[in-house]
């Protein structure tokens, strides 16, 4: 009763969406807290954390590493290996929390998804793993639910804001600088974000011009 | 046990912000589209919904109009005067629905709240109104966390991304179109409006160059 949680990670370059505001250092390390809020919350839900990366990646969490493969060739290769029920969660979900990872792993159904922003898929719990296959290639979140259908599997959507808000865009640090408790929102307040309210609308400003050294 | 659910209605230049793919008057019969899936999930979670409107709206709904007052004010008037517990949801909230909703206004807590896109507040539950006053300037889910705290009142935070996908974007369409089913989904669907995968991202495309009559 104490599912993997497959966490696909990509050490180098990440979140190349938020260049305009964060060097190529900080968005390393502003992923890198974003998973280690993952990983806690994963723990929180008595998941534990498996990192799915493209190379080996300091932690002391369980590491598999696929080299050559695209994200959904590695984790379908792990699927297919899987003894157990396996949960899927995306590493930049930094609002994650122990809870809401308990709705997905607790579902009764055959299996359980949480969309992302955008059609995307953002957490997938897999009872049977051998009978199931992903493909996170555009819009994921129909794709799975078409793979369960004909897979012959049940399939609950979980209602959750708090796996569904990824973070990729400037405008989702909104989300996280109000809504996260974590490292990643540390992070980004370290560095001098906080948020601004300007004729109504939300945004988030940087204030220190040089940037501190990650 | 049946709250009145009061639902903010601004019928005339709704959704400017939709301007660059709806004309005027689709913006207008949009924006009646999605309060009509709102007022449908309300009733549907045994609310009765209550439009509080700028001005009268043809609508078989019980109605409050307010003329002279921003939406915080118009609000705050009637929670002053009303009996029972309120829930207030925004009409651009198409994703609702009865099971989302109930999750709302069951809450053991004196205050339930449902976090919006940017900060924001989309749906609120005042067990209790003469204690509460709401303030949706900026950012208004912060403030009503600080509000319900200086009262003394206990305040739950609902994790819903049905209830937190407000529409005001073109990006939030992709939303609509992909977790919509209602009559704003089959709106946008007749206007032409479809999802597309290109390079991975999902973006909507509207294949009909001539506007329907709205």
């Amino acid at each position: 009763m104490c599912p993997h949680a497959l966490i696909p990670f990509k050490p180098a370059g990440p979140k190349s969406r938020l260049s305009g505001i964060l060097s190529p250092e900080e968005r390393e390390a502003f992923a890198r807290a974003m998973l280690e809020d993952v990983i806690a919350a994963a723990k929180d839900a008595n998941c534990s954390p498996v990192i799915v990366a493209t190379e080996l990646y300091d932690s002391e969490d369980i590491q598999v590493t696929i080299a050559d493969k695209d994200l959904s060739g590695a984790l379908n290769e792990v699927l297919s290996q899987a003894v157990g029920s396996v949960l899927i969660l995306m590493a930049d979900l930094p609002l994650a929390t122990g809870p809401a990872i308990q709705r997905v792993v607790t579902t009764k159904s055959n299996i359980a998804i949480v969309p992302g922003r955008g059609g995307g898929t953002n957490a997938i719990f897999v009872a049977e793993p051998a009978k199931f296959h992903v493909d996170y290639y555009g819009m994921s979140f129909s794709k799975h639910l078409r793979i369960a259908q004909e897979a012959g599997l049940s399939c609950e959507v979980i209602d959750s804001f708090l796996l569904h808000t990824d973070i990729d865009e400037e405008e989702d640090l909104v989300e996280l600088l109000t809504h996260g408790t974590g490292k990643s929102r540390k992070y980004l307040e370290d560095l001098g974000f906080t948020l601004s309210a300007e004729n109504g609308r939300v945004s988030v400003k940087r204030k220190n011009v040089s940037s501190p050294r990650a």
